[in-house]
């Protein structure tokens, strides 16, 4: 199935070189950005903590490479990179909370350790960390770009908040007349604004010094970032445990909206459907392993998998018509070769 | 015990027509600042919830007469405090989950009404919401005053979420051992930073156009923003149900750190001591009505209400002095002696 380019672009040399270069360099930095002071016990020791137990560093990267790509210096991205980072992890802490997810990146989930009221009042502290570097923005970027680069995180955190409220709302009422259309709204908003688009934007807007228009990059992000969560929802069925860090078959249990089950639901018997909703219907400490397991074969049966990996690759194959459109006319580099692999990445992570 | 002055201030028909008109324009604006837009029914609409359940608009008022005070035409502290107002609202929301508080201005907390999940990510969209009047201020500030005001909603926004890690952090613990230095420490980062500090910080930068150090408010505003908070808490156990909006006695029944419970632990014997830390250590729906009018009766034995009472105006005498040594020098207007008559009208609320 997988092109035989997608292995050697996306296993090069160059790109994890290029990943872990910005990565590296957006931890070090970030982590000045984690006051030592107190209260330690209940709030900073805790903000450290997901931030600390690792992450790609894709988002980041894709930031500062988008920048240098567009012709900015070294450095001129990596505030803005960093904010990005702290926003995730931000996001993440809350997410858990509202998912009511276990586990995360091979741990315990921050609220599941130190409890909910704790854990939702860090999360609030790491974004408004996030701001921090924003502001510092001043004295590399001047006022003007500071101020333009605020308002595209308040944009992306906005997007992001859209489409948590929409998989939320779904849940809670357990709907489940859903197309592929509102599974792609939904990944739209609170995946691809800030896993992709975000970071091409603010990063472009760096590079020209605010001398591109950046709703270029809404096309190019969201293909790519829907490859990437649907690449996601997959690993979370069939992954490997020790690698993947969350529980497998969690977002079963947890009722979220995947492209699978959205097929399945779709493709099923009335009977099969209204055991589905029922299912789903019920809290999450009341859907069962036989539950997951009937879940799993039923999408087996149904193909459901095969159709969102065959998604996942159309998505992919957009991305890289659409990288063509906006990056193909800047000078080769290794950035510009490290976005270039990204659809292919995206799609082929284990 | 109040002084025949306080009366006539409080109740002067000036200070409620300041109180009125700053809190209506507020109001106006901010409602301009909620989106009427899709998601509605799981997001837009809620954001909207607590704003439209009143409040009595101190803090953006403090924030506008402020800057009036200092020389500020009409609208220049507007978007500032529609700010301020939103990061409080999105902060009651948080809190309210925190401290699995039931009611809010007389009605369900949005997360009894629509759930944990949902209610969390209302509260970060109306903190993300309060971003866009910040960057607005570019047309009426500046970039320079924009960024400056920025920089000190984040300053206020760390002091809030280290005051709140405390309490949390306190009550998850059973911690007890607190003296009265604890608790004011707690109440200026939790309550007196967004509630007096801050409105009056950004208030005298607009003001004074930046030429002012806002250190000079932290003083006044600590000793104004206690003795509101000391006068809380009574209310929350001495109020008119009616006018008060939250459940009586909910405080101890939420095992919440007040100046009348530190000093209950500091007065009482070691047997009381014990059944006190083992009654308040239960979970919240395993503590009775029985178990509240104990706590209320000791409270009463022990002179925990009148000393909470005299440190109420203890602390707002000292922000009557505090106010001569900033504001004393400024010319007469409704707006300085708004400000001057806050004091008494924190300590004589109902």
């Amino acid at each position: 199935m997988a092109h035989p380019a997608e292995a050697a672009t996306s296993t090069s040399p160059d790109f994890a070189s290029v990943l872990h270069r910005y990565r590296e360099a957006t931890r070090a930095r970030l982590f000045r950005y984690l006051p030592r002071a107190e209260p330690r016990e209940y709030l900073y020791d805790l903000a450290a903590d997901y931030p600390s137990r690792g992450g790609r560093g894709f988002r980041p990267s894709l930031c500062i490479a988008t920048a240098r790509a567009f012709g900015a210096p070294p450095e001129a991205a990596l505030c803005t990179a960093v904010s990005i980072e702290l926003i995730h992890n931000a996001m993440l802490i809350h997410d858990d909370i509202e998912d009511e997810s276990e586990e995360r990146r091979g741990s315990p989930a921050l609220h599941v350790r130190e409890g909910v009221p704790i854990a939702l009042n860090v999360g609030d502290m790491l974004s408004l960390l996030a701001m921090r570097p924003l502001l510092d923005n001043q004295a590399v970027l001047g006022p003007w770009m500071s101020l333009r680069i605020l308002e595209e995180t308040e944009r992306m955190a906005r997007e992001s908040a859209e489409g948590q409220a929409l998989e939320l709302g779904w849940r809670r009422d357990n709907v489940w007349d859903l197309g592929d259309a509102d599974y792609l709204t939904m990944v739209l908003k609170k995946t691809c604004w800030l896993a992709t688009i975000h970071p091409m934007r603010v990063g472009a807007l760096i590079g020209t010094r605010g001398r591109i228009d950046p709703d270029r990059f809404v096309r190019f992000g969201f293909f790519l970032g829907a490859a990437f969560q649907v690449q996601d929802d997959l690993l979370n069925l069939q992954g490997d445990p020790e690698a993947y860090g969350k529980e497998l078959d969690g977002d079963i249990l947890e009722g979220k909206r995947t492209l699978m089950l959205i097929h399945l639901f779709e493709c099923a018997s009335d009977s099969e459907k209204q055991r589905l909703a029922e299912m789903l219907g019920r809290e999450r400490h009341e859907r069962s392993a036989d539950d997951v397991r009937w879940v799993r074969d039923l999408m087996d049966r149904y193909g459901s998998i095969t159709y969102a990996r065959e998604a996942a690759h159309g998505l992919a194959g957009a991305a890289r018509y659409e990288f063509e459109q906006i990056f193909g006319g800047l000078p080769d580099s290794p950035d510009k070769r490290f976005i270039e692999a990204l659809p292919e990445w995206v799609i082929r992570r284990t």
